[in-house]
């Protein structure tokens, strides 16, 4: 007997073809969040997401108001009233399309070229909306809709999703779920499926370093003042052993660490020295000697400078003791660090280092939590099931080194994990001239969530 | 008897009133050397120059072209022919007066108030000079000129004296001499006469860090790549200890010591920490406890960030690893070292100390050498002996913190030692608005040149 989900199966197979004129009809508005002139692109892609919604049956669909662009919601309530309610997550809006002469088709002029849809917005992520859009489509004619789909599709990711904080806020009611479906994350290798697991948080600070109240000759003064630019570089320098180990007190003290299970699930991910080193272009790979560059790049906490500034900046030289010094540094971090214990730890750590010859200050920029994922909870194993069906074999389980703020806003402020799930391949350009999306593995996805989708729902 | 020294002194105490109008004339010229459109007054100044050398009956009066602005040179011959021959070098330009608002009374019209001449130039250096050449009137007045006196009075001095060494290689000859005398220094106080015996040297460098190729996300690639800004952190820290003494190899070999006489004489000045911090704004004054603040801030060597750039410096965060940072560093040089074997130094530092996931690049920016002068020649006598008569005491002894280059110049390239003299105080506004010359020290100091040459001919 042919199941729903066979049914579903079958209906997304015959209708790729319609998926993805849907996708590059989509990709066709110039979404772009970051530029004032694209406002009424921002109205019409969200009106096309609302639009798309009531086509599949959606109900309460919204274009709801923030203080920026606006959030696109709305309902597909599951057959069953016992089925689990998930929240899928994802934004309408795309980067720039700067340096346009490097595209070699214009980015909201979709086009197939070989296996790949280039666009700007293909792969980050209108795509990976409309893979989920697809699976719901062919859930829907199986007749069957496994779980309740509530829809959050906002419009700032990409500047940083500024508004979404104080709206998820003022509709925790309205966004109630099990768990949130974040599908804006991504695989290894067409054949190399993977489940992102974890992500690092974030703390960052801008620190001050205050000498002489004017910028003094180092002939006259050199020897009597210290100097705020060697004070600054001497506290960066000691915030770290050689091997980038941090020595801010307590630091390490909520750092989880890897379980033997955990470091061979890690070893097998298909990413060695070579594969970094090509990428960075630097002489030799940096870090704590006793885990390997993967532990390093995402289970591990790091500090680094992203900005230092003091002093003369021209051509030659001015001898000069700088009056201030600067440096921007943020740390990221891993389960359990907390962002705003990392900020004291810092301040602990200056007020016990910084010298009484110069003054100080401490600014906290911006904070995120680190998160893991359950392995154990439903979604994960309808997840895992789901891509070892498609893929043929389990996937990979990735901790990602970067920070998903969504992720930790959802956590904080509704009270729901997420899940990330999707299909971008890693030279899928990102950001980047030429922004493309690998279609064979875009069919494989609309079927991963089919299958996810109906093991929620017999789960 | 009168002698000849009680005559010109006579005479100058005469003739005051016209020695002030000659200096007022001369300071109406805006002779400001880094502004293009006073090319013209930097001709009227070397030519006000040349008339005054000529009126006063020198020989071969000559304004000479160098690739910048011209030189003014002069001799005037002493009446007996087994007396020194005495170099003296000036500088005819002036600072831009800038900000104009700030000024009492307008820069280029000098103003008597009170006991001080109000103008741009008069105590850096057009007084300095007239305080010369008012004692060679007085002295020749009196019928015997105790010394042969050449002059090099150049248009460049504010603006890096850029052409003076080419200048000074190409005219050998005729600038040789049995010393320099250069008329560019002050005194601690209108009570305080002081000789600078020392200056220090320089040693300035670009230090460029090198990491990845490009800006990396410090998400995904921190951990795994050592960021630029903090290998340059460390490896400045890593340049001096905690109280700033300097650790490249070798540096301290040829830093003469200061002996028992030498800081019982430096103690005697009349500059405490008080002295420092007010001229500071700092929390509290920093170096080697070992040495006295005084000796800190001239007889030992330093090493200063004169700037630190890298990565973001906007508002907020942008979380990436710097592909590059760069510092400019000087190192003021005492006696014997030797600013290229410093040079050498910092390289041999950063091959022991960079880490190998770094790449660097250092570059020499500037090199001068630390002068000390012999206290025992008989110049410096002369000069004690003079200074001792017109102030009824002997002057301190005063090392400089600051680089004088000229007297490097005059070392290497013309192979003679230099006498440092002036009479500006240390509130004379140099390079500031409603820079002043105090009349009575002047008086003073033109009395004190005539017993110096009068003291150099009977030695």
């Amino acid at each position: 007997m042919k199941t729903h989900r066979d049914t579903a199966i079958q209906y997304a197979r015959d209708h790729r073809s319609r998926f993805l004129e849907d996708v590059k009809d989509f990709l066709s508005i110039p979404s772009i969040s970051t530029d004032p002139r694209h406002k009424a692109d921002i109205q019409r892609a969200a009106e096309w997401v609302a639009q798309r919604l009531r086509e599949l049956g959606a109900q309460d669909v919204a274009i709801m108001p923030t203080e920026g662009h606006p959030v696109v919601y709305g309902v597909i309530p599951a057959t069953r009233s016992d089925a689990p309610t998930v929240l899928m997550y994802g934004h309408y809006d795309v980067q720039p399309p700067d340096p346009l002469d490097l595209w070699e088709s214009p980015p909201f002029e979709p086009e197939v070229r070989g296996e790949n849809l280039y666009a700007r917005g293909a792969a980050d992520m209108k795509g990976q909306i409309m893979a989920v859009l697809a699976a719901i489509e062919s859930l829907l004619q199986s007749g069957e809709m496994p779980v309740t789909m509530k829809f959050l599709i906002e419009g700032e990711e990409e500047i940083g999703s500024r508004h979404l904080p104080s709206f998820l806020k003022a509709h925790k009611d309205l966004f109630a779920c099990d768990f949130s479906l974040n599908a804006d994350s991504g695989i290894l290798g067409p054949d190399l499926p993977a489940i992102t697991y974890a992500l690092r948080g974030l703390a960052a600070f801008e620190l001050r370093v205050y000498g002489p109240d004017h910028d003094l000759h180092s002939g006259i003064y050199g020897g009597v003042v210290h100097n705020p630019a060697n004070a600054l570089a001497a506290l960066i320098a000691g915030m770290q052993d050689a091997h980038g180990r941090i020595t801010l007190p307590g630091f390490y003290d909520r750092v989880r660490s890897l379980d033997e299970a955990e470091r061979q699930e890690l070893a097998r991910l298909p990413i060695d020295e070579t594969f970094w080193l090509k990428q960075t272009g630097v002489p030799a790979l940096y870090g704590e000697p006793e885990f390997s560059p993967v532990e390093r790049a995402s289970l591990r906490p790091t500090l680094d400078v992203n900005g230092l500034h003091a002093g003369f900046s021209g051509e030659g030289i001015k001898t000069i003791i700088p009056s201030m010094a600067t440096a921007k540094i943020s740390s990221r971090l891993v389960p359990d660090q907390d962002p705003e214990e990392v900020y004291e730890q810092m301040k602990q750590y200056l007020e016990e280092h910084a010298p009484p010859t110069i003054r100080w200050e401490l600014d906290y920029l911006a904070g995120a939590y680190p998160v893991i994922m359950d392995l154990n909870t439903p979604w994960m194993q309808a997840l895992v099931d789901a891509m070892t069906r498609v893929w043929g074999k389990r996937p990979y389980f990735k901790p990602e080194g970067a920070t998903v703020p969504i992720v930790g806003f959802m956590q904080r402020l509704l009270e729901v994990d997420s899940l990330m799930v999707g299909f971008i391949l890693p030279d899928a350009n990102l950001h980047a001239p030429n922004e493309k999306l690998h279609l064979p593995t875009w069919y494989r996805g609309i079927e991963t969530y089919i299958h996810f989708l109906c093991n929620l729902g017999t789960s």
